[in-house]
């Protein structure tokens, strides 16, 4: 996809103090500031641009108006040792899995496992962020988030939409790089459908259902058609399969989703950590999945002009790239972010180079 | 697919009889003839015909060449409340399977949930078939399987193999029908592509790449080609994170894969159960299953010959038809059993009807 117009480049923790200024100004309390900050800028770094900066002036409005609650703590509803429950309070997404990866990863560390549900979180952006708390210590990671209020995505075969694109994240260690998946269980995401439409620009192949079922490469078909699941029109059963599995591990187990009549935005999350030191061992997994890592890594490309790239590392050179090169954010973002600051009184970063 | 020649019909308990007869007969001891035959019966009344009675004269082979272990217990390495690792010594796949289900269901009931992570399991055939030992009692159970021995899958823009179909399956109860997920990680399975082959038939789509890497309808490319993952040449990133997923749960947790130099058929394991009665609740949680079941029964069908099914549907009709009405199990299939029942002096099944 066309990362769209880009001119200024910043250093990353000057965009991270930007997006953090901006979040204490608008009233968020506490470290959620600096955490939100750091993990959407990490997002964008990573590539995952729909779900990095150009969230916050979403989470700026929806501070000022109430719909994310700023300040406070999620209420603990299960707290056992391996399995917990928190009702998020619509207080920032990204801030509370951030929590809940490190807490999780810290019971693992005693049990093996550990998985908590997040019912009424707000927006959790790029789950790929988050990933590395918990691989940067030999766990694994699942994520996935699924928000009860939204039906964009239609389950196989059927003819308008049911689920949302109910993404899921695993973060996997290796000897060198972890590896990162994130996906949604739909082909595309509503972010990437709303870019396309803007700039009128199709799908590269039948992605959607218009209002009438019929399959179509149109991002304008949507609101009102309906996004295939992962495989589409030939294997979509698959997709639908893994977002009932998303739906059910986070609206199920935080006991919050589509069956409750009112929705903010944000959702149900589901994270869970494994420690392999708990089961086999550190060095017995990473012994397995380095050989995959390499032997994924020697597979030539089917297309010389395609790479064969493992999960996440181009997410990982990305940040790797902007953390001591700095990043070129979207110039709509930095001007969506500028109307900001001259509201709330912050300064904007000075560009480098 | 076409489900092959079929002509005789049999009671479910006569089937499970004679298989289990035969496994009896071949040397397995204990419960273990029983279970298998009872898993392999209710995979091919779920319809998963290549994963049931089809695999059984492969094992009465492997019991009787010693490549299935036919007595005693697997050494349990690990065994922590909510977390432990089984060698299972080459013994019956979908014995020790049943068997981890069955433990971490108990486990979950007592910790919320329970991971078990199995190496050298011999060959476990069809996941969908243990689920509803788990949502039967209310529980969520996933388990995902690969085999370390087997490369049939290309990585995304890959030319050549690096992963086995990496299947994984998930049982989500609800008020009514449980949901049964069940799928492998590339678009089709080794099983199927070598019954296409036999019979001169076609994928549906381009599901597999020639030995010089050209996508390809034609199931003779295997061996010496490469199956697809899920979301094929459009999407298949999503479908090699899967198998990545999948094959760190299975070999990295079980610290037994693709690293090792030698391997038997069958592979690594990983079951867990989560129970939702130690989240927010089993009431909790089938409410919300139970609205997304319904809604999805209620979405139109894009092509009103093509049903909107939810997952396991057909598979658990099949498997309820079949206890009242027994089934017709393929006659290729009964003769492979003929052979074995004649070597082994056990007497085959009358049909009925």
């Amino acid at each position: 996809m066309d990362p769209g117009p880009r001119v200024l480049s910043y250093a990353f923790g000057a965009l991270a103090s930007y997006a953090s200024s901006l979040l204490t100004a608008a009233g968020l309390d506490g470290d959620k500031p600096a955490v939100v900050a750091r993990l959407l800028v990490t997002a964008d770094a990573m590539g995952h641009d729909t779900h990095g900066l150009a969230q916050l002036p979403d989470y700026l409005d929806d501070i000022v108006a109430g719909r994310m609650r700023a300040t406070g703590e999620p209420e603990v509803l299960v707290d056992r040792p391996s399995a917990c429950v928190w009702d998020g309070r619509t207080l920032p997404g990204v801030w509370l899995v951030d929590r809940a990866v490190r807490l999780a990863a810290t019971r693992a560390q005693t049990h093996g496992l550990c998985a908590i549900a997040i019912r009424r979180s707000h927006h959790i952006a790029c789950l790929a962020a988050y990933l590395l708390g918990a691989t940067e210590q030999g766990l694994m990671a699942i994520i996935a988030c699924s928000d009860p209020s939204e039906a964009q995505v239609a389950p196989h075969d059927g003819k308008h939409a049911l689920f949302m694109p109910d993404p899921i994240a695993v973060g996997i260690p290796t000897k060198k790089n972890p590896i990162l998946v994130d996906f949604s269980t739909s082909i595309t995401t509503a972010g990437m459908t709303a870019r396309l439409r803007r700039e009128g620009r199709r799908f590269p192949g039948l992605w959607a259902l218009d209002a009438e079922g019929r399959p179509s490469d149109d991002p304008t078909v949507m609101p009102g058609g309906a996004l295939l699941p992962v495989g589409g029109l030939d294997h979509g059963h698959k997709g639908t399969g893994l977002a009932w599995t998303v739906e059910a591990l986070t609206q199920g187990l935080s006991g919050y989703g589509r069956a409750d009549p009112e929705h903010g935005w944000g959702g149900s999350v589901f994270v869970q950590v494994l420690d392999p030191a708990l089961f086999t061992g550190r060095a017995e997994f990473v012994r397995q999945t380095n050989w995959i890592a390499d032997a994924h890594g020697a597979v030539l490309p089917r297309d010389p002009r395609r790479p064969v790239r493992l999960p996440g590392a181009q997410a990982l050179a990305g940040l790797r790239r902007a953390q001591s090169e700095g990043l070129t954010p979207r110039t709509d973002t930095m001007a969506a972010l500028a109307a900001w600051a001259q509201r709330l009184r912050v300064a904007a970063p000075t560009p480098h180079g």
